[in-house]
């Protein structure tokens, strides 16, 4: 593929900007790559595994002739970093996001940025619980979804040529509304990082009871709550705090289902208890069909090894 | 390996029994493996595919001359299914369940039995959202964790031979109470299991609002959720109405925790948040450290296939 910017920089050098960087010399959709990070000492790890091709000490020497701009701090801190690289952005650079709420960026990162730059916010549907410059790599956004939300009068060249990035960064693009983008997120990732964040929780609550079983017989159901309850705790308050409304919303609506089932246990109602679980399935059948999971029978995971404690 | 048992019957030919009578020939653990299912159609596919040694038309017939009988049912019919075998039971043989509550299975299942049997319960902590004959595979049992639950006054020897044969079928073997076995299950695998079918619930709910968006988008999160919630409805029926105190007992301090996480949204207490999302991390890395799951970078997951819709 051919270079589709002459100069990215990427402002927060984290999971999601070094595979970013990965995928973007992959493909060699990059002039040059430049990231800088808060701290000296990500900087210097990013610098050591040449993430980039070059590291800066400031964001503002980071957007300095870059004619893409890519904000990936965690949500709550973007709005402070567009402040900082504002008046060093070059005229008639696209600026995005990589951040997992979209109508807040909007509203906080939209009035700090000059009218000669083009904004074009987006959020990769990819990521792992690890973060950090070394969690990165190339294939985490291969056959993801990753969501633009251009808002009004966006020029439709700069969303074009983003999109063209992405698509050579291996996702699949697709444009919508903000809050649609917020509201289909607090049902597909938000609310389900809750809820796994507050079942860990209970577990590790009951450990004083059961010692370490709760962790030595994790079962299928609770070990996949852990990995989702493992993510970073900066980003999930961030996206909590900032997609608070329609996370809310769908909190509101599924414990009122949940007390239903609960009354069903407590009633002995097996047969509302039957036809909801049959109902779920169909889903799952979506997403397999779609392509976004595997039905791999050990769900694809590589076996424990033989010498964990017994 | 050497045959501990000259002759296995399987009552049930789902998943766990499946999976046992090809772990039990991997290992050469069984003289012949009898089976038998409630319908013609699972018995007419366990001969097609040859899952047995021998397929039966009743679980009588099944468990005459057997020295080790195991009840892979759903934990609802275990009682109906004991009374059926136990007037031909032979003197000296051990009856063993694979049902994923105990103390009600004891309860159901026990005082049926002759006095010249072993019960000895147990279940193997390993399954996948599939079920029926063709779901079975060798490695299922391979280093997890079997639960044996014997009552008072079993005889030593009969629990040590079963230990044998679940250590020879490839898992990791440890006995405890039956109530402590429904507790520590109830919180790391029935209430999570509820949860998610309770979350995936609410997402269908939402197909009218959002298209079938949240299948296309669903991200890391709610894509492990749906795989939970696809498993058996009558399997997790039962679960849920046997082991009815102890489910919602975790179900009670679960939605208490919500609540207050819920509140921290609600107020923009981001400190709360954070402080709960740092504490939850820790069970993760315990369980890494336990062999009960893999770390890999995309979860160990297949990639997804190109071709998928766009
Ligand atoms: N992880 C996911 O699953 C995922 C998926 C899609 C989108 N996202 C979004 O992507 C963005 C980045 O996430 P990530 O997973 O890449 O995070 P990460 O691995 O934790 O990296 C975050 C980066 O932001 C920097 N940073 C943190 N706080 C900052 C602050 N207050 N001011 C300036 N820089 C700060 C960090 O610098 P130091 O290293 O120097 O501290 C680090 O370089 C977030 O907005 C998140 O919502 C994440
Ligand atoms: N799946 C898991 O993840 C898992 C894990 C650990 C333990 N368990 C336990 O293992 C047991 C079996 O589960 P599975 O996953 O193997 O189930 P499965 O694949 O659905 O197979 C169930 C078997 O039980 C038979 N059966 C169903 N209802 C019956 C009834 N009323 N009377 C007599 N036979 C009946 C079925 O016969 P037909 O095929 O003829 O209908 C089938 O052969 C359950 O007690 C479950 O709690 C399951």
């Amino acid at each position: 593929m051919s270079v589709i910017y002459d100069r990215v920089a990427l402002i927060g050098l984290g999971l999601i900007a070094g595979s970013m960087a990965h995928a973007m010399r992959r493909a060699g959709l990059a002039g040059e790559i430049v990231g800088t990070a808060r701290s000296a000492e990500t900087r210097a790890v990013a610098a050591e595994i040449n993430l980039c091709d070059r590291i800066t000490e400031t964001a503002a020497e980071a957007v300095a002739g870059a004619d893409l701009v890519v904000l990936a701090v965690p949500v709550g801190a973007m709005a402070a970093v567009a402040a900082e690289v504002a008046p060093h952005l070059a005229p008639g650079a696209t600026v995005t996001d990589v951040g997992s709420v979209k109508r807040e960026i909007i509203e906080a990162v939209g009035p700090h940025l000059p009218d000669a730059v083009h904004f074009v916010p987006g959020h990769p549907l990819a990521g792992t619980e690890h973060s950090g410059p070394r969690s990165g790599f190339a294939e985490l956004f291969d056959n993801r979804y990753t969501l633009l939300t251009p808002v009004e009068g966006t020029d439709p060249g700069a969303t074009a040529k983003l999109r063209a990035l992405w698509e050579g960064c291996g996702a699949l693009v697709e444009e919508m509304d903000a809050e649609h983008h917020d509201l289909v997120l607090a049902v597909t990732s938000h609310t389900p990082h809750l809820i796994a964040y507050t079942m860990v929780g209970v577990a590790d609550d009951l450990r004083r009871v059961t010692d370490s079983e709760v962790i030595k017989y994790s079962a299928a159901g609770f070990r996949d709550f852990t990995r989702i309850a493992a993510s970073d705790p900066t980003m999930w308050r961030d996206v909590f705090l900032s997609n608070k409304e329609a996370t809310l919303e769908i909190l509101g609506r599924f414990t009122e289902e949940l007390f239903a089932l609960q009354r069903a246990i407590r009633t002995g109602d097996g047969d509302h208890l039957h036809d909801y679980f049959t109902r779920t399935r169909a889903i799952r059948r979506g997403i397999i069909e779609a392509g976004q999971d595997t039905d791999a029978p050990n769900f694809g995971r590589e076996p424990a090894k033989k010498d964990g404690p017994s």
